[in-house]
């Protein structure tokens, strides 16, 4: 699928005039706000293009340090890098904020704009499996795909380096292009995002960021929107998640061994694998997917307001494609795509990640194992909370018998919901126009990420993603951003780079929240 | 509980005096045959002791040398070595036989003499995990175990090298005491015991060798019987095992992904690893004790001869310390003691060797795995087939609807039967009598060897292990073989070996099988 690029590169001035044709936008829609109509978008864009190597490179050294959470790997290396990029882009004001788990970064931009806009990073990747990719997950190489264009393959490459460098190359633009910040910025960055956020409150609720987010008009995400095909959904919230450890263990069963036997003694020895595929067996139904934890907290039916949304988005969604790119023949229940759908945006799921237990190398190994691990996540819905789905999950166990099993949760977070009138969204929603695209408003992102910290008392702020530009495989091997896109309907980097700055100045020539 | 020995070797002459203490064999004992006539035990017991060092050291040798069949480890090297220490040994005739797996060797020492034995050996180990042990695995370190002596710590120490090399010790002293060796000998030794021996029919049952074991008098495995306290039980048969992996696998299945994908898809996408818990939650009682399959062939219940040898037994083996070394608090069911041990002998199992699927790794990954693997060993009890055991269960998950989660068996064999009154049993009863232990017969070893391939047609032979001495941790870290031991009842390697050479006197001055 993904061939190494025979394409010699191209030059600057053809780049610039793809990017021109591309993107449209009319210089009056910036001429609402003071700093807006000072801008001159054609000269960010030649920066754009101009610093398009440089931008690129930048993302491939950020790819090549990879801080991941659950290994504690370059966290601190990674913290570092983070506030290196974020006063190389401008921030007056960074510093790496030490936490119970890893550093934050929090940054400040001061522009003496009207506007202050929230920023959410995430430093931190997703673990790989090297040998599963078809180009090293740390050299961020870009190859060709047919039918796609140029794409960079790295741990990280979308999710989320690739976005949040383009924003970054953005703020670099707008600088050297000698044009006013249309916004002031205050930046929170985590090293623990792939780990379900456990010390976020930390870093975003330490009273002097707490003040500084306070100011904004709410928090967003850099997140490449466009699908494979271009078309963009406007996110209105997020699931919440648990992350959790279910350990079934004999010296707290108080039965079966306290190490590894001899398998033949399982006509005499209880077993603690046996124990966890039982408790296990109680959360959910034959089919595995339908809840079936006692007093699990319910998830209301799907609002006629957010079926009519995934209705207006799957009309425009290739289920063919989905399946083909998933590897699904059939979605849960045999259930048509639009149904399926509905399904993903207002469902919550119990997951198993993982399953480790005993031997778990080549072959077989007769030994009766003395614990057994199940790796679970959950997914929440509004009005689910993680501390009401965790306090569920322990008491539906200690009833059914299995009050031994541990429940060692690693971090989650609630879900989030962003009123489609706040100016996060309305700005997002002036830019897609702009420039041609339809605005779907998708209900519910049915991934998570740590929103709440935002979105609840005490700050309460609107918190969004956005962004253009394409990328895949997050979490999977061979993650992908697109650079040069092969289709005009999907920006490759530097019009993802440029999406930010039109969202910027969008943002800085509003008013209210 | 282990530590480095700091104690300087016994003097050789102190562990002569120290071996002759040990073992009484009266000279009237070895006079029934023409071959047991000629032999001088003294010289013989003077050339174990002379030749201790050289003994430990060939076994060291041997332990560094592992060869694992379920990792395709050392396999050709292995089957070299074995084949070299019986031709030191005296075996005139060696063989490497291939096999469609790991090769194995076929060895015949012909001494000229009416009796012939039959001998069972593997060269291959199980896996180890290198840091879970106190000393290296393949190291073979002698250290002091207070309370048990020195005791030789590696894989394969007790399982099964260091009775194997005791044996081959003993043919050594035998004939550098210029001592007519008692019996001719047929080897057959395999690779592949620890995967459940797929291909020993092709080893023992290639003709020539089927036409050597034929002319035995029955085949027995060099083993360590010796409790801790030095007790005894001979065995009587073994349980049968089938070794395999149940497979849940999303293109199998038809439904959940091809690939791992992001676990937020978890609400539209059904899961291989709920199914695998889904198909294992029907094989056991909720307990995990007790057979659920459809049609499992049934057990018998103990018969009263059975449970009388496990009364007996019982009456000199230690509860607590078992509970202690298994580091089990409570047996099934809350059995006691005697009770459980009848279920030990007389009932078949279900056990979960090893859970895999997804994410193994540390912390949490949010993927749902497209594939999930139970690694099953099911010990069977006569009348119980190795072939009937798996059609029932891949009957049972047909009709439960789980036809599609694959039954990968990688190894087994039948469960076997030995008479009391064989001639292989009764010269262990004459020696053990000889030196004041009081036989225990036991009904069946929980645990599994090929023997079906020497007891069921076409040889039809009995099979048993024999040998004193005492080790542990089989499958185990820290596996152990004791070399000096700090209990008079207990023997030490060389009384080990010279079990054998009063067993080989023995089995050589009797007749009929």
């Amino acid at each position: 699928m993904l061939t190494p690029s025979g394409h010699a590169p191209l030059r600057r001035r053809a780049r610039l005039r793809a990017l021109a044709a591309s993107i449209v936008i009319p210089l009056v829609a910036c001429a609402a706000g003071a700093h807006a109509a000072a801008a001159d978008l054609d000269a960010i864009r030649t920066q754009v293009v101009a610093q398009h190597d440089v931008s690129v490179k930048r993302l491939q050294e950020w790819i090549a340090l990879p801080s991941i959470a659950a290994e504690d790997l370059n966290v601190q290396q990674g913290a570092e890098h983070m506030a290196k990029l974020a006063r190389e882009a401008g921030f007056q004001k960074v510093e790496i904020v030490q936490t119970d788990g890893k550093p934050g970064v929090f940054a400040t931009l001061d522009a003496g704009a009207p506007t202050t806009v929230g920023l959410y990073f995430m430093y931190d990747v997703k673990q790989y499996d090297a040998s599963e990719w078809v180009a090293p997950p740390l050299e961020a190489r870009i190859v060709d795909r047919p039918g796609v264009g140029k794409v960079m393959i790295g741990r990280g490459a979308t999710n989320q380096k690739g976005p949040q460098s383009a924003l970054l190359a953005a703020l670099h633009a707008i600088r050297d292009a000698k044009q006013a910040m249309p916004v002031n910025l205050v930046l929170v960055a985590e090293g623990e995002e792939e780990i379900g956020s456990p010390n976020i409150g930390q870093l975003a609720l330490r009273p002097d960021v707490q003040a500084a987010l306070k100011n904004t008009v709410g928090v967003f995400m850099p997140m490449a929107l466009q699908d494979a095909d271009g078309e963009v959904v406007v996110n209105l919230g997020a699931k919440g998640i648990v992350e959790l450890e279910l350990v079934a263990d004999g010296t707290a069963w108080g039965r079966g061994p306290a190490k590894d036997v001899h398998s033949s003694l399982k006509a005499m020895v209880d077993s603690p694998a046996w124990r966890l595929v039982k408790a296990l067996d109680t959360l959910v139904s034959d089919d595995g997917n339908t809840i079936t934890v006692d007093g699990y907290p319910a998830a209301p039916p799907i609002s006629a307001e957010h079926r009519a949304m995934v209705a207006a988005a799957m009309a425009k969604r290739n289920e063919a494609r989905a399946r083909q790119q998933l590897g699904v023949p059939r979605w849960i229940d045999d259930l048509p795509w639009q149904q399926a759908n509905e399904r993903l945006v207002s469902q919550p799921t119990i997951n198993i990640e993982g399953l480790v237990g005993g031997y778990t190398g080549p072959g077989g190994k007769t030994v009766l194992p003395h614990r057994a691990v199940a790796k679970i996540d959950m997914r929440l819905v509004p009005p689910m909370t993680r501390d009401g789905a965790v306090a569920a999950l322990k008491a539906h166990l200690a009833k059914r018998g299995y009050g031994d099993i541990a429940v060692n949760v690693s971090g989650g977070y609630n879900p989030t919901s962003t009123d489609a009138s706040s100016r996060l969204v309305q700005a997002q929603l002036a830019v897609l126009k702009r420039n041609g695209l339809e605005p779907l408003l998708w209900p519910r992102l049915a991934g998570s990420y740590p929103g709440f910290v935002f979105t609840e008392p005490p700050l309460g702020l609107p918190s969004a993603h956005f962004g253009l530009g394409h990328g895949g495989g997050a979490h999977a091997p061979d993650e992908y951003f697109v650079i040069e896109s092969s289709k005009p309907a999907v920006r490759g980097y530097d019009g993802a780079v440029m999406s930010y700055v039109e969202y910027l100045y969008e943002l800085g020539s509003g008013s209210g929240r």
